[in-house]
């Protein structure tokens, strides 16, 4: 992994000179773990990374998070580091002299860093320039390797075989919390996975048109659709997949959705190929749906890129005119969602080949009555 | 609980008045679920809340997020939805027009919120002065009341409970994930308790030597100590728990270490009351360790406050002024580290009351032999 990580500063330096951009500034998270191995969380105790064009990428960090760096640092970096007694403060101006801050470009993560780690950066270089750093870094991250492509396919195995778990528990009764119980226990049980922050999406029946509804305490109901959305990591990378089930007979309009929903995943999977734009992706499962006269229930865009975070480019998404290539990994996951009635959604993680794409997620596509 | 939440708005506007602030600017996270209910995580779509001194608040969000917060914000409030085709700009442009920000006074959370929302505020509010609001909100927060303690003392109970099933398999053989896979389950199978996305630390041997020490593939053997620092959520509040168990019998230098800070733990609870300031806890605690020689290896502060954070007010470090008052609740956990050696640290959760102090933690302290 050493090597792993040398060539990706590698590439971050030469996108740093394209773009004049002459330091970027890394919060925790997963540019930070993409380009030096190193996990951290975020806390009220700031960790930034510095990386200069040329020479040592440098640290400020908490004493007590100093012993954990050094240990799984997967590069050369010298460390700035403070006491809680003192806060980041005489840390940040000791870089900010070495570095020379002063007048330089300093890219930043909008997405990640806080007003927090800003303000303390402005305060020991205020004549920087502060750009977003967010294009470059997806830039480098967009396209995985061979090694990231296997995390992300046993992500999607171990995802599959949650999902096997939570069907044998779906029947009139049950409770949504108790369904993401049974999918986030198999997931502390299956090797190397681990659970991430954001709740597990479990809604049925009228639950089901809130696309981002959190498990409650209502129970499954004879004719319900259950749509659960969950996401697991495996060794640092995302799957996230969505299927909705019938519980016994849904009526008519639900099973004419569901329909609709496969028939525009489906389509939406068949147009991917390298060369094509983002957003024809999208214009392939919203063509289905809109036909089908449900285009006003369909609220969010196609999909979304899959990696080390579990929403990163490429966006799936009107208006991105992005060029597909091999490598990439991306959720499509049309959906309906009718106020009232209930929702359905559909989630596949694919990976762009170089003649097209391979589905990464291999769970029936047709409405399974349980 | 809609009374809860009127009686907190109206005192944030109190607040906000005494410090001339116009507006407070709120993203998904505690401050949000504390004065409005809703439970948000972060994305790449940005949810904002902004709470002016008179009048509605208002929330700019994504039209897909709509449903879940018509459900479950408890006050009332204008939203601005935006699709993902449109992204949040003119949902912010409308917004910033009908609050008329230009010129005000905007408190933001330099702890929670992003450079990406910050750069959306000043775009459509060049000339608004942006000052941080985490004092403010931390003011609101820091004195619990009575539904709130009992919430933290559920926690501080369901945590036990999840400790004493994890003692159970402590025994040579048993890797550091293992220990950690117990604990989780413990709390996946406990009503209404939640997992955070801080990893559980389980540290043992010499790998105690790291304070926030991430559970690892390590056997525990004969003679070692190991340290188990698990957090979890009952009804959106923390539990924030330490203890150290010893493997078989350890050396004589970690038995001599465990007492001091077995010692430094004790004589850190005996000295809470009201009146006091926070920092005397801070030098309770090291005074001990600092006697017995270990003052070096005792890195981090004493403790820090607890609630729908992790981390929050009121911080025990040295330098912390802050008077201590009935209805605070936050940790007391001094440690030792000795690189190569192994380490101890003891944390339990107090409630400053009346008279003095509650232990709401009430596992053993003494060293456990397992």
């Amino acid at each position: 992994m050493k090597e792993t990580y040398a060539n990706r500063l590698r590439n971050l330096a030469r996108a740093q000179q394209d773009v004049r951009v002459d330091l970027v500034a890394i919060v925790p998270g997963a540019n930070l773990r993409y380009l030096t191995g190193l996990q951290m969380h975020t806390s009220e105790r700031i960790t930034l990374a510095l990386f200069p064009v040329d020479g040592q990428p440098v640290f400020v960090l908490p004493v007590l998070e100093a012993p954990r760096a050094e240990a799984n640092l997967g590069i050369k970096a010298s460390l700035y580091t403070y006491s809680d007694e003192q806060g980041p403060g005489p840390a940040f101006r000791q870089m900010a002299g070495d570095l020379d801050l002063e007048g330089k470009v300093i890219g930043v993560e909008h997405l990640q860093m806080r007003v927090l780690e800003l303000r303390q950066l402005e305060a020991h270089a205020p004549e920087a320039t502060f750009v977003d750093a967010g294009p470059l870094l997806f830039g480098l991250r967009i396209v995985k390797d061979k090694e990231e492509i296997e995390a992300l396919r046993r992500a999607a195995e171990v995802n599959e075989e949650c999902f096997r778990q939570v069907m044998e528990h779906i029947q009139p009764g049950v409770t949504e919390q108790e369904l993401a119980a049974v999918w986030q226990k198999a997931v502390l049980e299956a090797e190397n996975s681990q659970l991430s922050d954001i709740p597990t999406i479990v809604a049925s029946g009228p639950n089901g048109a809130t696309p981002h509804g959190i498990a409650s305490s209502r129970r499954l109901q004879n004719g319900d659709l259950v749509t659960i959305d969950a996401f697991l990591l495996v060794d640092g990378y995302f799957s996230d997949i969505t299927r909705t089930y019938a519980v016994g007979e849904p009526d008519e309009e639900l099973k004419r959705i569901y329909s609709i929903v496969q028939e525009a995943n489906a389509a939406g999977r068949e147009t991917i190929k390298p060369g094509i734009e983002a957003q024809e992706v999208d214009q392939a499962t919203r063509q289905v749906i809109d036909k089908a006269g449900y285009g006003e229930y369909f609220i969010h865009r196609t999909g979304h890129g899959m990696g080390l975070e579990i929403h990163e480019e490429p966006n799936i998404v009107e208006g991105n005119d992005l060029l597909l290539e091999p490598g990439m990994v991306f959720t499509v996951e049309p959906g309906i969602y009718v106020p009232g009635l209930g929702g359905v959604r559909i989630e596949d993680n694919v990976l762009v080949t170089e003649t097209g794409c391979e589905t990464l997620t291999t769970l029936p596509r047709e409405l399974l009555r349980l």
